[in-house]
Protein backbone atom coordinates (compact mmCIF):
# COMPACT_ATOMS: atom_id res chain seq x y z
CA UNK A 1 0.00 0.00 0.00
CA UNK A 2 1.10 3.62 -0.86
CA UNK A 3 0.39 6.81 0.83
CA UNK A 4 -0.08 9.18 -2.10
CA UNK A 5 -1.84 11.92 -0.25
CA UNK A 6 -2.40 13.07 3.21
CA UNK A 7 -4.85 15.16 4.39
CA UNK A 8 -5.21 16.83 7.84
CA UNK A 9 -8.18 18.50 9.74
CA UNK A 10 -7.48 21.97 11.00
CA UNK A 11 -9.17 23.00 13.98
CA UNK A 12 -7.82 21.23 16.65
CA UNK A 13 -4.97 19.29 14.89
CA UNK A 14 -2.66 21.71 12.76
CA UNK A 15 -4.23 24.71 14.71
CA UNK A 16 -4.59 25.35 18.26
CA UNK A 17 -8.02 26.39 18.97
CA UNK A 18 -7.65 27.02 22.30
CA UNK A 19 -5.17 29.87 20.91
CA UNK A 20 -8.37 31.64 20.91
CA UNK A 21 -8.06 31.78 24.99
CA UNK A 22 -5.47 35.12 24.86
CA UNK A 23 -8.15 36.97 23.14
CA UNK A 24 -11.08 36.08 24.87
CA UNK A 25 -9.36 36.22 28.50
CA UNK A 26 -8.24 39.88 27.65
CA UNK A 27 -12.32 40.56 26.96
CA UNK A 28 -13.31 38.58 29.67
CA UNK A 29 -10.63 38.57 32.49
CA UNK A 30 -11.37 35.29 34.31
CA UNK A 31 -13.34 33.86 31.59
CA UNK A 32 -10.83 33.14 28.93
CA UNK A 33 -10.41 29.72 28.51
CA UNK A 34 -14.20 28.63 30.29
CA UNK A 35 -15.36 30.51 26.88
CA UNK A 36 -13.07 28.83 24.37
CA UNK A 37 -14.21 24.97 25.81
CA UNK A 38 -17.88 25.96 25.91
CA UNK A 39 -17.50 27.70 22.65
CA UNK A 40 -16.06 24.78 20.78
CA UNK A 41 -18.23 22.30 22.22
CA UNK A 42 -21.56 24.02 21.08
CA UNK A 43 -19.40 25.34 17.52
CA UNK A 44 -19.39 20.97 17.38
CA UNK A 45 -23.24 20.29 18.01
CA UNK A 46 -25.06 22.84 16.14
CA UNK A 47 -22.62 21.33 13.16
CA UNK A 48 -23.77 18.03 13.59
CA UNK A 49 -27.26 19.10 14.12
CA UNK A 50 -27.86 21.80 11.11
CA UNK A 51 -26.10 19.08 9.22
CA UNK A 52 -29.32 16.49 10.45
CA UNK A 53 -31.90 19.14 10.40
CA UNK A 54 -31.10 19.28 7.03
CA UNK A 55 -30.46 23.26 7.83
CA UNK A 56 -26.88 23.70 6.20
CA UNK A 57 -25.09 27.59 7.43
CA UNK A 58 -21.19 27.39 6.97
CA UNK A 59 -19.17 26.90 9.36
CA UNK A 60 -18.54 31.04 10.09
CA UNK A 61 -22.49 31.15 10.94
CA UNK A 62 -21.96 28.20 13.33
CA UNK A 63 -19.13 29.75 14.72
CA UNK A 64 -20.97 33.15 15.56
CA UNK A 65 -24.17 31.52 16.69
CA UNK A 66 -22.15 29.37 19.11
CA UNK A 67 -19.94 32.37 20.53
CA UNK A 68 -23.44 34.30 21.33
CA UNK A 69 -24.36 31.53 23.17
CA UNK A 70 -21.67 31.03 25.25
CA UNK A 71 -21.10 34.33 26.31
CA UNK A 72 -25.31 34.61 26.84
CA UNK A 73 -24.93 31.35 29.25
CA UNK A 74 -22.03 32.77 31.18
CA UNK A 75 -23.96 35.56 31.35
CA UNK A 76 -21.17 37.93 29.75
CA UNK A 77 -22.14 41.65 28.34
CA UNK A 78 -20.67 42.70 25.19
CA UNK A 79 -20.42 45.26 22.55
CA UNK A 80 -19.64 44.27 18.76
CA UNK A 81 -16.47 45.29 18.52
CA UNK A 82 -15.35 42.70 21.12
CA UNK A 83 -17.83 40.02 19.23
CA UNK A 84 -15.67 40.77 16.49
CA UNK A 85 -12.54 40.75 17.28
CA UNK A 86 -13.15 37.75 19.18
CA UNK A 87 -14.06 35.93 16.24
CA UNK A 88 -11.48 37.57 14.19
CA UNK A 89 -8.71 35.73 16.15
CA UNK A 90 -10.76 32.40 14.59
CA UNK A 91 -8.58 33.58 11.13
CA UNK A 92 -5.12 33.90 12.71
CA UNK A 93 -5.17 30.79 14.94
CA UNK A 94 -1.93 29.50 15.93
CA UNK A 95 -0.23 26.89 14.01
CA UNK A 96 0.64 24.00 16.38
CA UNK A 97 4.29 23.65 16.67
CA UNK A 98 4.44 20.72 15.52
CA UNK A 99 3.19 21.23 12.11
CA UNK A 100 4.98 22.88 9.57
CA UNK A 101 8.23 20.71 10.06
CA UNK A 102 5.60 17.35 9.88
CA UNK A 103 4.08 18.79 6.58
CA UNK A 104 7.64 19.59 5.09
CA UNK A 105 8.87 16.14 5.50
CA UNK A 106 6.09 14.83 3.93
CA UNK A 107 6.79 16.79 0.89
CA UNK A 108 6.22 14.27 -2.05
CA UNK A 109 2.81 13.27 -1.45
CA UNK A 110 -0.13 15.13 -1.54
CA UNK A 111 -0.71 17.55 1.14
CA UNK A 112 -4.19 18.72 2.16
CA UNK A 113 -6.56 20.05 4.94
CA UNK A 114 -10.02 18.62 4.37
CA UNK A 115 -11.48 21.38 7.19
CA UNK A 116 -15.35 22.23 8.20
CA UNK A 117 -14.24 25.86 8.16
CA UNK A 118 -15.41 27.93 5.60
CA UNK A 119 -13.82 28.53 2.36
CA UNK A 120 -13.05 32.25 3.12
CA UNK A 121 -11.81 30.92 7.06
CA UNK A 122 -9.62 28.48 5.78
CA UNK A 123 -8.70 30.36 3.06
CA UNK A 124 -7.72 33.46 5.55
CA UNK A 125 -6.03 30.83 8.40
CA UNK A 126 -4.05 29.45 5.55
CA UNK A 127 -2.75 32.38 4.44
CA UNK A 128 -2.18 33.73 7.96
CA UNK A 129 -0.16 31.05 8.66
CA UNK A 130 1.92 30.41 5.96
CA UNK A 131 0.92 26.75 4.87
CA UNK A 132 -0.30 27.79 1.60
CA UNK A 133 3.31 27.16 0.35
CA UNK A 134 3.46 23.42 1.37
CA UNK A 135 -0.46 22.21 0.63
CA UNK A 136 -1.91 21.41 -2.59
CA UNK A 137 -5.43 22.15 -1.37
CA UNK A 138 -7.23 23.50 1.20
CA UNK A 139 -10.85 21.91 1.19
CA UNK A 140 -13.81 23.09 2.97
CA UNK A 141 -16.98 20.47 3.38
CA UNK A 142 -18.88 23.93 2.21
CA UNK A 143 -19.11 22.40 -1.29
CA UNK A 144 -21.39 19.83 0.00
CA UNK A 145 -23.38 21.77 2.95
CA UNK A 146 -22.79 19.08 5.60
CA UNK A 147 -20.22 18.85 7.98
CA UNK A 148 -17.92 16.03 9.09
CA UNK A 149 -18.20 13.42 9.72
CA UNK A 150 -20.98 13.17 6.82
CA UNK A 151 -19.30 10.56 4.63
CA UNK A 152 -20.06 12.97 1.77
CA UNK A 153 -17.89 15.39 3.19
CA UNK A 154 -14.94 12.79 2.87
CA UNK A 155 -15.47 11.95 -0.67
CA UNK A 156 -14.52 15.51 -1.31
CA UNK A 157 -10.82 14.16 -0.76
CA UNK A 158 -11.19 11.79 -4.12
CA UNK A 159 -13.26 14.34 -6.04
CA UNK A 160 -10.16 17.23 -5.23
CA UNK A 161 -6.75 15.37 -5.38
CA UNK A 162 -7.78 12.22 -7.94
CA UNK A 163 -7.05 10.05 -4.87
CA UNK A 164 -8.78 7.00 -3.46
CA UNK A 165 -9.67 6.19 -0.30
CA UNK A 166 -7.39 3.03 0.58
CA UNK A 167 -4.26 5.60 -0.75
CA UNK A 168 -4.84 8.32 1.73
CA UNK A 169 -3.57 9.09 5.14
CA UNK A 170 -5.84 11.39 7.15
CA UNK A 171 -4.76 12.99 10.04
CA UNK A 172 -6.81 14.22 12.85
CA UNK A 173 -6.88 15.01 16.96
CA UNK A 174 -10.79 14.83 16.52
CA UNK A 175 -12.09 11.49 18.16
CA UNK A 176 -15.29 12.06 15.95
CA UNK A 177 -13.46 13.20 13.07
CA UNK A 178 -10.80 9.87 12.80
CA UNK A 179 -14.06 7.70 13.83
CA UNK A 180 -15.84 9.20 11.00
CA UNK A 181 -12.70 9.24 8.71
CA UNK A 182 -12.20 5.03 9.62
CA UNK A 183 -16.26 4.66 9.13
CA UNK A 184 -15.53 6.23 5.52
CA UNK A 185 -12.89 3.48 4.81
CA UNK A 186 -9.59 6.22 4.94
CA UNK A 187 -6.70 5.02 6.84
CA UNK A 188 -6.54 7.40 10.12
CA UNK A 189 -3.96 8.88 12.34
CA UNK A 190 -5.35 10.03 15.64
CA UNK A 191 -3.50 12.72 17.36
CA UNK A 192 -4.05 13.01 21.12
CA UNK A 193 -3.76 16.64 21.80
CA UNK A 194 -4.33 15.95 25.05
CA UNK A 195 -3.21 13.20 27.27
CA UNK A 196 -4.87 11.36 30.22
CA UNK A 197 -1.87 11.98 31.99
CA UNK A 198 -2.48 15.76 31.40
CA UNK A 199 -5.92 15.59 32.62
CA UNK A 200 -4.96 13.43 35.60
CA UNK A 201 -2.74 16.04 36.58
CA UNK A 202 -4.55 19.40 36.03
CA UNK A 203 -7.67 17.95 38.66
CA UNK A 204 -6.20 20.19 41.63
CA UNK A 205 -8.41 21.65 44.26
CA UNK A 206 -9.08 24.88 41.64
CA UNK A 207 -12.41 25.84 40.81
CA UNK A 208 -11.60 27.13 37.45
CA UNK A 209 -9.82 24.12 36.30
CA UNK A 210 -12.21 21.39 37.42
CA UNK A 211 -15.08 22.15 34.67
CA UNK A 212 -12.21 23.28 32.29
CA UNK A 213 -10.82 19.88 32.99
CA UNK A 214 -14.00 18.23 32.44
CA UNK A 215 -14.78 19.89 29.17
CA UNK A 216 -11.15 19.12 27.48
CA UNK A 217 -12.19 15.59 28.50
CA UNK A 218 -14.85 14.68 26.75
CA UNK A 219 -13.62 16.56 23.91
CA UNK A 220 -10.14 15.21 23.29
CA UNK A 221 -10.95 11.26 24.43
CA UNK A 222 -11.29 8.63 22.16
CA UNK A 223 -14.65 8.06 22.22
CA UNK A 224 -17.20 4.86 21.46
CA UNK A 225 -18.11 4.79 18.23
CA UNK A 226 -17.22 2.05 17.16
CA UNK A 227 -14.58 2.60 14.61
CA UNK A 228 -11.01 2.77 16.21
CA UNK A 229 -7.68 4.91 14.65
CA UNK A 230 -5.23 2.93 12.64
CA UNK A 231 -2.84 4.95 14.39
CA UNK A 232 -2.47 6.83 17.60
CA UNK A 233 0.05 9.40 17.81
CA UNK A 234 1.30 12.41 20.23
CA UNK A 235 3.19 14.33 17.80
CA UNK A 236 2.90 15.26 13.92
CA UNK A 237 7.19 14.59 13.99
CA UNK A 238 5.42 10.44 13.80
CA UNK A 239 3.68 10.53 10.80
CA UNK A 240 6.88 10.56 7.92
CA UNK A 241 6.93 7.04 10.19
CA UNK A 242 3.99 5.93 9.73
CA UNK A 243 4.01 7.00 5.88
CA UNK A 244 7.19 4.55 5.68
CA UNK A 245 5.37 2.37 7.72
CA UNK A 246 2.77 1.66 5.16
CA UNK A 247 4.61 1.44 2.50
CA UNK A 248 7.15 -0.57 3.76
CA UNK B 1 -56.60 26.27 14.06
CA UNK B 2 -57.06 22.98 16.30
CA UNK B 3 -54.46 21.08 18.59
CA UNK B 4 -55.91 17.12 17.34
CA UNK B 5 -52.58 15.37 18.83
CA UNK B 6 -49.50 16.38 21.58
CA UNK B 7 -46.17 14.91 21.46
CA UNK B 8 -43.56 14.56 23.77
CA UNK B 9 -39.87 14.01 24.03
CA UNK B 10 -39.18 11.48 26.60
CA UNK B 11 -35.68 11.76 28.50
CA UNK B 12 -35.54 14.85 30.17
CA UNK B 13 -39.52 15.85 29.25
CA UNK B 14 -41.39 13.43 30.89
CA UNK B 15 -38.99 11.68 32.40
CA UNK B 16 -35.90 12.76 34.62
CA UNK B 17 -32.75 11.32 33.01
CA UNK B 18 -31.36 12.68 36.62
CA UNK B 19 -33.06 10.53 38.51
CA UNK B 20 -29.90 7.68 37.29
CA UNK B 21 -27.96 9.95 40.08
CA UNK B 22 -29.27 7.58 42.48
CA UNK B 23 -27.90 4.58 40.78
CA UNK B 24 -24.63 5.90 39.81
CA UNK B 25 -23.77 7.79 43.22
CA UNK B 26 -24.25 4.53 44.93
CA UNK B 27 -21.87 3.10 42.64
CA UNK B 28 -19.39 5.53 42.17
CA UNK B 29 -19.84 7.58 45.70
CA UNK B 30 -18.80 11.06 45.05
CA UNK B 31 -19.18 10.79 41.06
CA UNK B 32 -23.23 10.58 40.94
CA UNK B 33 -23.79 13.49 39.60
CA UNK B 34 -20.60 14.01 36.99
CA UNK B 35 -21.31 10.76 35.45
CA UNK B 36 -25.03 11.22 34.49
CA UNK B 37 -23.85 14.59 33.02
CA UNK B 38 -21.10 13.72 30.84
CA UNK B 39 -23.25 10.23 30.22
CA UNK B 40 -25.55 12.23 28.95
CA UNK B 41 -23.53 15.29 26.50
CA UNK B 42 -22.12 12.02 24.98
CA UNK B 43 -25.53 10.30 24.46
CA UNK B 44 -26.38 13.31 22.66
CA UNK B 45 -23.49 13.26 20.31
CA UNK B 46 -23.03 9.75 19.74
CA UNK B 47 -26.61 9.78 18.29
CA UNK B 48 -26.09 12.51 16.53
CA UNK B 49 -22.47 11.41 14.89
CA UNK B 50 -23.92 8.05 14.14
CA UNK B 51 -27.08 10.15 12.29
CA UNK B 52 -24.59 12.00 10.70
CA UNK B 53 -22.03 8.82 9.86
CA UNK B 54 -25.03 6.82 8.22
CA UNK B 55 -24.05 4.35 11.51
CA UNK B 56 -26.92 3.86 12.93
CA UNK B 57 -26.85 1.92 16.22
CA UNK B 58 -30.33 1.95 18.29
CA UNK B 59 -30.55 4.17 21.41
CA UNK B 60 -29.29 1.56 23.80
CA UNK B 61 -26.24 0.73 22.22
CA UNK B 62 -25.71 4.51 22.38
CA UNK B 63 -26.54 4.53 26.14
CA UNK B 64 -24.28 1.75 26.41
CA UNK B 65 -21.54 3.20 24.10
CA UNK B 66 -21.59 6.41 26.43
CA UNK B 67 -21.69 4.75 29.94
CA UNK B 68 -18.80 3.17 28.78
CA UNK B 69 -16.83 6.18 27.59
CA UNK B 70 -18.00 8.35 30.52
CA UNK B 71 -16.54 5.41 33.22
CA UNK B 72 -12.80 5.20 31.15
CA UNK B 73 -12.45 8.61 31.28
CA UNK B 74 -13.41 9.46 34.91
CA UNK B 75 -10.91 6.89 35.44
CA UNK B 76 -13.56 4.19 37.33
CA UNK B 77 -13.31 0.65 37.48
CA UNK B 78 -16.18 -1.42 37.52
CA UNK B 79 -17.50 -4.90 36.82
CA UNK B 80 -20.58 -5.89 34.95
CA UNK B 81 -22.87 -6.27 37.38
CA UNK B 82 -22.66 -2.63 38.00
CA UNK B 83 -22.60 -1.74 34.69
CA UNK B 84 -26.00 -3.46 33.86
CA UNK B 85 -27.43 -1.95 37.24
CA UNK B 86 -26.80 1.53 35.91
CA UNK B 87 -28.19 0.84 32.61
CA UNK B 88 -31.22 -0.78 34.25
CA UNK B 89 -32.32 2.56 35.62
CA UNK B 90 -32.90 3.69 32.57
CA UNK B 91 -36.01 1.57 31.87
CA UNK B 92 -37.15 2.98 35.42
CA UNK B 93 -36.34 6.54 35.62
CA UNK B 94 -38.96 8.70 37.76
CA UNK B 95 -41.28 10.24 36.10
CA UNK B 96 -41.46 14.30 36.41
CA UNK B 97 -43.68 14.73 39.16
CA UNK B 98 -45.76 16.92 36.67
CA UNK B 99 -46.22 14.51 33.60
CA UNK B 100 -48.69 12.47 35.27
CA UNK B 101 -51.33 15.15 36.13
CA UNK B 102 -50.74 17.15 32.91
CA UNK B 103 -51.53 14.25 30.41
CA UNK B 104 -54.72 13.52 32.36
CA UNK B 105 -55.64 17.17 31.68
CA UNK B 106 -55.01 16.64 27.97
CA UNK B 107 -57.36 13.82 27.21
CA UNK B 108 -59.39 14.05 24.32
CA UNK B 109 -56.38 14.65 22.30
CA UNK B 110 -53.98 12.37 20.92
CA UNK B 111 -50.66 11.64 23.54
CA UNK B 112 -47.81 9.97 22.40
CA UNK B 113 -44.00 9.94 22.86
CA UNK B 114 -41.54 10.45 20.01
CA UNK B 115 -38.21 9.31 21.51
CA UNK B 116 -34.91 8.75 20.39
CA UNK B 117 -35.22 5.60 22.72
CA UNK B 118 -35.42 1.94 21.19
CA UNK B 119 -38.63 0.46 21.40
CA UNK B 120 -37.44 -1.87 24.20
CA UNK B 121 -36.16 0.77 26.17
CA UNK B 122 -39.84 2.61 25.61
CA UNK B 123 -41.97 0.09 26.42
CA UNK B 124 -40.22 -0.90 29.23
CA UNK B 125 -40.13 2.55 30.30
CA UNK B 126 -43.68 3.49 29.79
CA UNK B 127 -45.29 0.52 31.37
CA UNK B 128 -42.75 0.88 34.74
CA UNK B 129 -44.23 4.36 35.07
CA UNK B 130 -47.82 3.73 34.16
CA UNK B 131 -47.74 6.11 30.97
CA UNK B 132 -49.18 3.60 29.33
CA UNK B 133 -52.47 4.13 30.44
CA UNK B 134 -53.30 7.66 28.98
CA UNK B 135 -50.79 7.69 26.00
CA UNK B 136 -52.06 6.70 22.60
CA UNK B 137 -48.61 5.45 21.13
CA UNK B 138 -45.01 5.22 21.97
CA UNK B 139 -43.03 6.11 19.23
CA UNK B 140 -39.21 5.41 18.69
CA UNK B 141 -36.86 6.37 15.76
CA UNK B 142 -36.28 2.99 15.36
CA UNK B 143 -38.17 2.68 12.46
CA UNK B 144 -36.37 5.10 10.31
CA UNK B 145 -32.75 3.82 11.84
CA UNK B 146 -31.80 8.00 12.11
CA UNK B 147 -32.12 10.20 15.30
CA UNK B 148 -33.48 13.74 16.18
CA UNK B 149 -33.40 15.89 14.97
CA UNK B 150 -33.55 14.71 11.79
CA UNK B 151 -36.35 15.58 9.68
CA UNK B 152 -37.32 12.08 8.90
CA UNK B 153 -37.99 11.54 12.96
CA UNK B 154 -40.38 13.92 12.86
CA UNK B 155 -42.14 12.21 9.95
CA UNK B 156 -43.19 9.47 12.09
CA UNK B 157 -45.57 11.59 14.21
CA UNK B 158 -47.91 12.07 11.18
CA UNK B 159 -47.30 8.10 9.82
CA UNK B 160 -48.29 6.82 13.04
CA UNK B 161 -50.88 9.29 14.64
CA UNK B 162 -51.87 10.12 11.15
CA UNK B 163 -52.10 13.99 12.44
CA UNK B 164 -50.32 16.49 10.59
CA UNK B 165 -47.64 18.92 11.63
CA UNK B 166 -49.80 21.91 11.77
CA UNK B 167 -52.72 20.23 14.21
CA UNK B 168 -49.61 18.70 16.12
CA UNK B 169 -48.04 20.68 19.31
CA UNK B 170 -44.70 18.88 20.45
CA UNK B 171 -43.33 19.01 24.13
CA UNK B 172 -39.65 19.13 24.12
CA UNK B 173 -36.93 20.13 27.17
CA UNK B 174 -34.07 20.17 25.24
CA UNK B 175 -33.08 23.08 23.30
CA UNK B 176 -31.80 20.91 19.94
CA UNK B 177 -35.35 18.95 19.77
CA UNK B 178 -37.36 21.57 19.89
CA UNK B 179 -35.45 23.37 17.41
CA UNK B 180 -35.52 20.45 15.05
CA UNK B 181 -39.43 20.34 15.73
CA UNK B 182 -39.72 23.78 14.45
CA UNK B 183 -37.53 23.34 11.72
CA UNK B 184 -39.52 20.41 10.46
CA UNK B 185 -42.81 22.40 10.84
CA UNK B 186 -44.34 21.91 14.48
CA UNK B 187 -45.64 24.58 16.80
CA UNK B 188 -43.22 23.38 20.22
CA UNK B 189 -43.40 24.10 23.52
CA UNK B 190 -40.21 24.13 25.05
CA UNK B 191 -40.27 23.46 28.88
CA UNK B 192 -37.51 24.97 30.74
CA UNK B 193 -36.38 21.94 33.10
CA UNK B 194 -33.47 24.08 34.05
CA UNK B 195 -33.92 27.66 34.54
CA UNK B 196 -30.96 30.43 34.25
CA UNK B 197 -31.97 31.25 37.94
CA UNK B 198 -30.82 27.91 39.29
CA UNK B 199 -27.75 27.88 37.39
CA UNK B 200 -26.77 31.42 38.73
CA UNK B 201 -27.71 30.22 42.27
CA UNK B 202 -25.93 26.71 41.71
CA UNK B 203 -22.55 28.96 41.37
CA UNK B 204 -21.25 28.87 44.78
CA UNK B 205 -17.28 28.18 45.25
CA UNK B 206 -18.29 24.17 45.55
CA UNK B 207 -15.91 22.35 43.07
CA UNK B 208 -18.23 19.67 42.72
CA UNK B 209 -20.83 22.16 41.72
CA UNK B 210 -18.74 23.83 39.38
CA UNK B 211 -18.34 21.50 36.49
CA UNK B 212 -22.09 20.13 36.70
CA UNK B 213 -23.15 23.49 36.62
CA UNK B 214 -21.49 24.25 33.46
CA UNK B 215 -22.86 20.98 31.84
CA UNK B 216 -25.88 21.69 33.35
CA UNK B 217 -25.91 25.06 31.36
CA UNK B 218 -24.93 23.72 28.25
CA UNK B 219 -27.39 21.12 27.95
CA UNK B 220 -30.16 22.97 29.43
CA UNK B 221 -30.16 26.60 28.16
CA UNK B 222 -31.83 27.21 24.45
CA UNK B 223 -29.78 27.14 21.25
CA UNK B 224 -28.31 29.40 18.77
CA UNK B 225 -30.12 27.58 15.77
CA UNK B 226 -32.37 30.05 14.35
CA UNK B 227 -35.71 28.22 15.06
CA UNK B 228 -36.86 29.31 18.51
CA UNK B 229 -39.65 27.56 20.04
CA UNK B 230 -43.54 29.18 19.84
CA UNK B 231 -44.29 28.57 23.78
CA UNK B 232 -41.45 28.57 26.49
CA UNK B 233 -43.23 27.33 29.77
CA UNK B 234 -41.56 26.08 33.00
CA UNK B 235 -44.31 23.44 34.06
CA UNK B 236 -46.10 21.02 32.26
CA UNK B 237 -49.29 22.34 33.82
CA UNK B 238 -49.19 25.14 31.78
CA UNK B 239 -50.12 22.87 28.34
CA UNK B 240 -53.86 22.85 28.51
CA UNK B 241 -53.58 26.70 27.96
CA UNK B 242 -51.95 26.28 25.52
CA UNK B 243 -54.22 24.32 23.50
CA UNK B 244 -56.95 26.15 24.62
CA UNK B 245 -55.12 29.71 23.16
CA UNK B 246 -54.97 27.82 19.88
CA UNK B 247 -58.15 26.60 19.32
CA UNK B 248 -59.64 30.08 20.41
Amino acid sequence: MTIKAVVFDAYGTLYDIQSVADVTEQAFPGYGDLITQIWRIKQLEYSWLRSLMQRYQDFSAVTRDSLAYTLRVLGLQYDDATFARIMDKYLHLDLYPDALAALSALKGRKLAILSNGSPDMLNALVANSGLDTVLDATISVDERKIFKPSPDAYTLIESTLGVGPSEVLFVSSNPWDAGGARAFGLTVAWIERVTPEAIALACVDNEMIAPLTMFKAIRTQMDELGFAPDHRIRSLSELPGIVAFHES
